[in-house]
């Protein structure tokens, strides 16, 4: 009979609650599976508990505070300490990843973090392992739960963006303050992960452009259902033109996209490169049980063996005026020649429109525009100079679309 | 600097020569990930090298020759001499799991086989490492892409199996002698294999009850689209009653099931448990570059630490009357009360109804139904006691349906 391993856990709201009955009620499959039996060598709370007793009494340190201090001090000393660290925390990874897997690095020791980016969703494993030796050209998908719920909703009952959020928030699918949910920053540091794992490089948090969702009208949404579209919040890591492009934005995708049908809470995530076609993944984004479930995923795989510690390679040049698609939703006075003069505009900047709908509302009327793909800095070149004409009656409105078709 | 790492590749068909060549264009990044360069030791086909020459030369044997002997032979050779191997060989892992697994443990080796159930989408790592200490209540999917493709072609072009089955094979989707993967027998293998590791338990290709595509017919495609429904060959291993059932079954499914637009030679796998919910994967079920790709995921992983040995549990018993929805297609004389006497057979054998379509064809006439979820035994019974109704022209047809509907 072997040891038991001895777990520190640090940080106790949901997913510690979580993860520790879940750890009670798994050990013997995590005997059978790994070896040795867990054993919760001590819990750090706000109120409760000591750090260093944890740390020495420890084999595997299990981070669930959140946020950055102190919880980067905790893993640094634990890493530091010869200790295995497993973390569900993308800020964590995603601004202080180099500092972290130098330190896993110089102790040999193995720092995982599969549940800090699509929950229960095995991303990081499927990419630092399945695909270790494989060039991962593009990484892409739904990486928040929290705007795919509020843009499944908007798109199913014609709600408000602030309704959509009031209900996603009384379903415990979005927190009090939900900002950074909402506006892109939490899956802008997820897709820095992504790009860093992938493509073996040095990906700061700076390094990746995001928008959010805060800005989208329902009738954005309803217009572009006639083009057979639905919305959005995606994240995209890919090798552009020599370097790499990480962004996060609202997008329309076709019907066919294998992405189109993932709705609520759901996170996705596709792997592209030229040996695998593509691998999709979906499951829940977050939630307590599965996230503890990706926690305790990743102390069963510190038993079983060691874990690939990323390396940076060289920095890649971010790329920023890439290619894009677009549709235009535009508020114009109801006469005649206005398709012609905003269409003259996006001829001069060599913008290629794909499908028009046009509709009067009384002495107004919208024009509702999807371009084929293009540089975006033409693009918005035409766009300001249409958001100059005199007979647009509003600020245009701009969301990219993922033109390809798959099959 | 360390050793290279000295693989024997057995077998140089499409899959051998694919993992040839990916494996000289990704050496470097072999060594980046998993810290030692890879050189082929030696190469046996069926006119060249001398298998014991290259199992003393490798310190990791590939196997890609498929079938079971000599396959097996060597695997088993090579892991009794201290070899860690990988194989794509399901055929091998379904029938001699056992013998294969405490082969591996004995000698304290390394026995991967990621390629052998999904092709690319890494089923095996994610119940293996990911899932390790879940407790899996059911993994189901499309697992095989031949079959995926001819069904996706007869609901596309309105084509019949046999025209369907002649474009794959000009294709090159289908084999010349197609019938392992038309009559279900390769997706039983897999989902053998699946069923295994997912339950912890000793399954045998003998315990798969199957069936295959082959008398599916166009216009039931054609019918159960009016219902909303899509065919699909399903493998289905799930916990049921305190036992297990293990299938692979022509399947028609509602249009939001996240298995539905799979479409072409993809395959798709779902695992669900109560502390994941579910974990949806998909990605192209085979192709000699996608194939070669999975082999050397599982080379790197070698590399990079121990793997988990499938340990079988108890036996867990296979339950064989279970649940399932229905759909049935009658040939009747077109004539009133014939709807009632066969609505009066399924309620006696407490078969409830979902939905009909009735419709006539001159003095004949289709009636077409879908059932709610009972007892197979069930409805069985009514469709031997409908069969032989006096009215009823032609052998009932009857394709089971998932009810459940996804969100």
């Amino acid at each position: 009979m072997t040891d038991p391993v001895r777990i520190g856990l640090l940080g106790r709201g949901t997913v510690g609650d979580a993860f520790h009955r879940l750890l009670a009620e798994r050990a013997d499959a995590v005997e059978t599976a790994a070896g040795r039996r867990p054993e919760v060598a001590g819990v750090l709370r706000r109120s409760e508990g000591d750090f260093d007793a944890i740390l020495e009494a420890s084999e595997i340190v299990v981070e669930l505070i959140g946020g950055t201090e102190p919880a980067r001090e905790y893993v640094l000393r634990a890493l530091r300490a010869g200790r295995h660290v497993v973390t569900a925390n993308k800020q964590l990874i995603a601004q202080f990843g180099d500092e972290l897997f130098d330190a896993a690095r110089e102790s040999g020791v193995q720092l995982r973090f599969e549940a800090a980016v699509a929950g229960v969703v095995p991303v990081i494993r499927v990419i630092q392992e399945s695909l270790a030796a494989t060039e991962i050209t593009k990484v892409f998908g739904i990486v928040n739960g929290t705007t795919n719920f509020i843009l499944t909703e908007m798109a199913n009952t014609g709600a408000s963006y602030t309704d959509a959020l009031r209900r996603a928030q009384e379903l415990g699918y979005a927190e009090a303050d939900p900002s950074d949910d909402v506006g892109g920053a939490d899956a802008a540091a997820k897709m820095a992960i992504l790009a860093r794992l992938a493509f073996g490089a040095p990906v700061a948090l700076a390094d990746v452009s995001y928008a959010g969702i805060t800005e989208i009208q329902p009738d954005d949404i309803a217009y572009a259902k006639e083009f057979g579209l639905s919305l959005k919040l995606l994240g995209v890591a890919e090798r552009r033109d020599g370097g790499i492009s990480v962004r996060v934005f609202p997008c329309f995708l076709y019907a066919h996209h294998p992405l189109a049908p993932i709705e609520g809470p759901f996170n996705a995530v596709m792997v592209e490169a030229p040996t695998i076609t593509e691998i999709t993944m979906s499951g829940p984004g977050a939630g307590g049980v599965e996230t503890a479930s990706a926690v305790l995923g990743d102390v069963v795989s510190i038993l079983s063996g060691r874990a690939p510690v990323h390396v940076a390679g060289e920095s890649l040049e971010i790329v920023s005026d890439i290619s894009s698609a677009f549709y235009l939703h535009l508020e114009v006075a109801d006469r005649p020649g206005v398709l012609a003069q905003v269409a003259d505009v996006l001829g001069r900047n060599e913008v290629s429109v794909r499908s028009v709908v046009q509709r009067g509302l009384g002495d107004e009327a919208r024009l509702v525009m999807v371009m084929h793909e293009g540089r975006e800095s033409s693009f918005f070149a035409s766009l300001a100079e249409i958001g100059g004409l005199e007979f647009v009656r509003a600020q245009p409105r701009a969301i990219r679309v993922i033109e390809e078709e798959f099959v």
